[in-house]
C-alpha cells in the first residue's frame, strides 16, 4: 500500500493541477484515474489517416483572454495558442432564409436585437450583485433561486425572437434549456466569467484561441512531468474510507484526498463514514449538460473561399451553432457543430447514421452541398461516458444554491472537492479547473500542515 | 453462484413486492438488500423500555382509502389498520397567535382561504390534463415545465397568506420547497394520488389510518414468507454486468434484474455495459426531499383531555406539521413533528441537542409546557441514510419530465426499474412502490417468457 500526503481522485484538469501544486510544495502525491488517459473532458482525436499528425479535439478546447491561469499554464508547459478562424462573414439561417453578416451582430429584425440587448444589460447588471464565492449571499438570493431562466426570460423579453436568442445562447453555453438552470446560477456563472459577453464571445471571448496541437496536451504535458508512479491510469476509485489519522483510497493511504470529479459522479464513491446528508443532496441537484460535438473533415476549408468565417447559427437547428475548426495551417478543412441541450437529448435516441444526416443537414443547408460529403464525420457525446456523464460543467437547478451551496467546497473531514463545477473564477470551464485544483490542494496542505501531529511523518 | 429467473436489488416494498409476484408465479427469485433489514423507508422502532411491545415509525406510516393495493396486501398478510386519532379541535399558529378549529379549515382571514381555494381548483384542474404515464404528453407540457411551483404561486396566489399555505403543504407532501419543484411534477403527482385533497387529508385521504404494529411489518411478513433464502440482508450492490445471456448481480446470475431504488441512488452501481447517457441524465434530475421525523414520548397523550387531536401546523416552524401518533390505545402519548425542506437542511447542521430544543419548543407553542418534558424524544433524517438519501420521495426538477421522462421505467436490456418514484398511481408512496415492484416484475416475466431460448431452462 502506497502512503502518501495527498491521493487525488481524477486525472482532469483540476485533479492533475492540484498534484502538480501538491508535487511543487514538496507533498508525495498520488493520482488515481478510472481512465486509461488522462485529459477529463480534455480529448485529442487524429483528424484522419490523411493527415498525420494532425488533431481535433472532442471536448474543451477552446482559450479566452481573461482565463490568465490558463494562459499562463500553457505558456509554462509550452503549449502554443493560435487565433480561431474569424475572417470573412458569419451566417445565420432565422426564420426559413440565410444572411450573411459582419462582426458580431446578425442582420435580423432591429426590435429583436434592441430587445436582447435591453434583456443582456439587465442579466449583467444582476449578475454583479451576486458573490461568486457565495452566490447564496445575493442580494435576493432565494427569490432569484426559485425561477428558472425560462421563467425571467418570459417576463423580460419582449419578442420571442428575443427570447430564441438567449434560449439559443444558453444551450451553446451551458448545454441546456432555459427551463433546466436557475436564474441564480445563470446569473453566478456570468458573474464567474466576468459578463455575458465574456462567455459567449469569439474575439475577446471564451471561444477567441486554440492550442496548437490540441488542447489535451495541457494534461498530457502535466502527466508528463509528475509521471507515470504519480499517476496511475486505469484505476476506478469505488470506496474512500477516512478516520482521524488519514484516508484510504483502493490501495493508497494518504493524510488528504482530492475529489476532482463532476459533483454527481462524487456520491457515486462508497464513503466510510457515509457522507452528512446536506452534501449528498447537493450532488443530487447539479445534473451535467447534454452536448454532442461533431465534426465534418473536408479536403479544404472551402467555405473560406466564400468569404466565410465558418461562424454559423440556426434557429432551426438541430446543430444550432457551428465553427470553423481546421487546424492551424488551415488543412484539412473542418466543420465543427454543436447538438445541445434539448437537440443532444433527442440526438441521443438516434441511430448514428440518423445523427450524421441530420448533423451534416445543417451544414449543407449553411456552408452549401459540398458540405455534405466530408471525408470523415467525428462526433461525442459526454454524457454516454461512464466516468463524465455530461458538458460541459452543471447547472445548478432551482434552490439548489441557496439551499446546499456552503456544501459545495466544504471539506469533509480529510475529504476536498475539486473540478470546474466547483470554480469560482470560470466555472465550468478549462480555466476554473485548473484554479479548483490548485485551490483546493493549497487546502489540503494547509490542513495537513495545521496539525502535524495526527500521524508519523509519511515521507 | 446462484442461478435465478429473477433478481432484486432492494428489499423496501417494491423489491419485496416483485419478488412476491414472481414467486407467486413460479419463478425463481434472489432478493439482494445492502441493509440488515428489509422495509426500505419504513422502519419500526420501539416506543421505549417503559412500553414494551409497542412500537412507532420512523419512516412511512399511513394508509389512505384509495390505496387499494396497499390496504389489500394488509390484509391479505394479517396487518391490521386503525384510524389516525382525529377526535378534538386542532391547532394553528399564525402571526403569532395560536387558534383552535374543527374540521379541516382553520380560522384565519376567510380572504386567505378563499385565495387558497380558487388556486386549489386551479391545481386540480390543470393535473386532470397531465397522464400519470406520460406526463410529458400533457398539453403545453414543456411550458408546466419549464418553471418551478413557486412560479407558478407567485403568478395564481393572490395573498401571501395563500402562498404560504402551499408552500407549507408543499414541504409536507414533498419534503421540498415549491422553488425545488417543477410545476409539471406537481401536476403529475396530485394526479397520481387522485387529487390535491387526496395527498393533504386525514380523514379521506393519504392520512386517515396506521397499521397496527407499525407498517414496517408489512415488508417483514412478505420477507418472512419469501424466506432467508430468497432475501439477503447485508448485501450491497455495488456492479450489475449483462450480455445477451442474462445479468450477473454480485454473485447471482438471473435471465433478469429489478432494481428497486430512488433513481439517485440507481446511478450509484457501476453497469457494465454502461447505462446510456438519456437515463443516466435522467437520475441526476431526480432530487430526492429532505425530512426529519421527530417523536416526543410522554406518559399520556395529555393535549387529547384539553380537546385538541394532535393535528397542529405552525407558519413560524421549524416544526410546521405535528400528529398525534400515539400506539393504538392511546398509551403512551405520542407527538410527532415534521421538520421538511428548508427546515430538514436547515435541522441537518444542527446539533442533536439544538434540533430537540427547536422541535421540543413548537410542541411547547402548540400543546403547553407539559409538551417540553418528554419521556423521550426520537428523530430520524433520511437524508443522512447511505441506502435511501432523501425521503419521503423525489421531486423532478425542472426540464426533468420533458427531456427525460421514457427513461424512467422503460427497461435497459435485462434490467427493469421499479421503486415508489416510478410509480403511476400514488407516486412516492407506500402504495405506489408496491404497485412499481408488481409492474416490474410482470414487465420482467413476459420478458422471460417471449425468450425461453435465449438460455438454457434456470430452474
Amino acid at each position: 500500500m502506497a502512503d502518501v500526503d495527498l491521493v487525488v481522485v481524477g486525472a482532469g484538469l483540476a485533479g492533475l493541477a492540484a498534484a502538480r501544486h501538491a508535487v511543487a510544495q514538496g507533498s508525495s502525491v498520488v493520482v488515481l484515474e478510472a481512465r486509461d488517459r488522462v485529459g477529463g473532458r480534455t480529448l485529442n482525436e487524429e483528424v484522419g489517416p490523411a493527415h498525420p499528425g494532425k488533431v481535433v479535439e472532442v471536448g474543451g478546447q477552446w482559450v479566452g483572454p481573461t482565463q490568465h491561469r490558463l494562459v499562463e499554464l500553457a505558456r509554462e508547459l509550452g503549449v502554443e495558442t493560435f487565433t480561431t478562424y474569424d475572417e470573412g462573414e458569419s451566417i445565420i439561417e432565422w426564420k426559413g432564409s440565410l444572411r450573411r453578416y459582419k462582426g458580431v451582430v446578425p442582420r435580423i429584425n432591429p426590435l429583436i436585437l434592441l430587445d436582447y440587448e435591453q434583456a443582456r444589460r439587465r442579466l449583467d447588471r444582476l449578475a454583479k450583485t451576486v458573490p461568486a464565492e457565495t452566490p447564496w449571499t445575493a442580494p435576493n438570493a432565494r427569490e432569484l433561486d426559485s425561477q428558472t431562466f425560462h421563467t425571467w426570460l418570459q417576463k423580460v423579453c419582449r419578442t420571442s425572437g428575443g427570447r430564441m436568442f438567449f434560449e439559443f445562447i444558453c444551450e451553446a453555453v451551458w448545454a441546456a434549456e432555459p427551463a433546466d438552470v436557475s436564474l441564480l446560477h445563470v446569473l453566478f456563472y456570468v458573474r464567474s466569467a466576468g459578463g455575458w459577453d465574456d462567455l459567449i464571445s469569439t474575439e475577446g471571448g471564451a471561444q477567441e484561441s486554440r492550442f496548437v496541437g490540441g488542447s489535451q496536451r495541457i494534461a498530457l504535458r502535466m502527466a508528463e512531468e509528475l509521471g507515470d508512479d504519480v499517476v496511475r491510469l486505469s484505476t476506478p476509485v469505488r470506496s474512500i474510507a477516512w478516520d482521524d489519522d488519514g484516508v484510504t483510497v483502493e490501495d493508497v493511504r494518504a493524510r488528504r484526498v482530492i475529489v476532482a470529479l463532476p459533483p454527481t459522479l462524487t456520491s457515486r464513491i462508497a464513503y466510510s463514514p457515509a457522507l452528512p446528508g446536506y452534501r449528498d443532496q447537493l450532488t443530487q441537484r447539479m445534473p451535467q449538460g447534454t452536448v454532442w460535438k461533431c465534426m465534418a473533415v473536408y479536403p479544404e476549408p472551402f467555405w473560406r473561399a466564400e468569404g466565410l468565417n465558418g461562424f454559423g447559427t440556426s434557429d432551426t437547428g438541430p446543430v444550432r451553432l457551428t465553427y470553423d475548426n481546421s487546424p492551424p495551417d488551415g488543412t484539412p478543412g473542418v466543420l465543427l457543430g454543436f447538438l445541445e441541450g434539448e437537440f443532444a437529448r433527442k440526438a441521443g435516441l438516434m441511430s448514428h447514421a440518423e445523427r450524421r444526416a441530420a448533423v451534416l443537414g445543417v451544414f449543407g443547408r449553411l456552408f452549401g452541398e459540398r458540405a455534405l460529403a466530408p471525408e470523415r464525420y467525428i462526433e461525442k457525446s459526454w454524457a454516454e461516458e461512464e466516468w463524465t456523464r455530461g458538458c460541459y460543467g452543471c447547472s445548478m437547478t432551482t434552490g439548489g444554491w441557496t439551499s446546499f451551496g456552503p456544501a459545495l467546497r466544504d471539506p469533509i473531514g480529510p475529504i476536498h472537492w475539486a473540478g470546474a463545477e466547483t470554480a469560482t473564477i470560470w466555472n465550468g470551464y478549462m480555466d476554473g479547473a485548473l484554479r479548483s485544483g490548485e485551490r483546493a490542494a493549497a487546502e489540503a496542505l494547509r490542513a495537513i500542515a495545521e496539525s502535524p501531529n495526527v500521524r508519523a511523518a509519511v515521507s
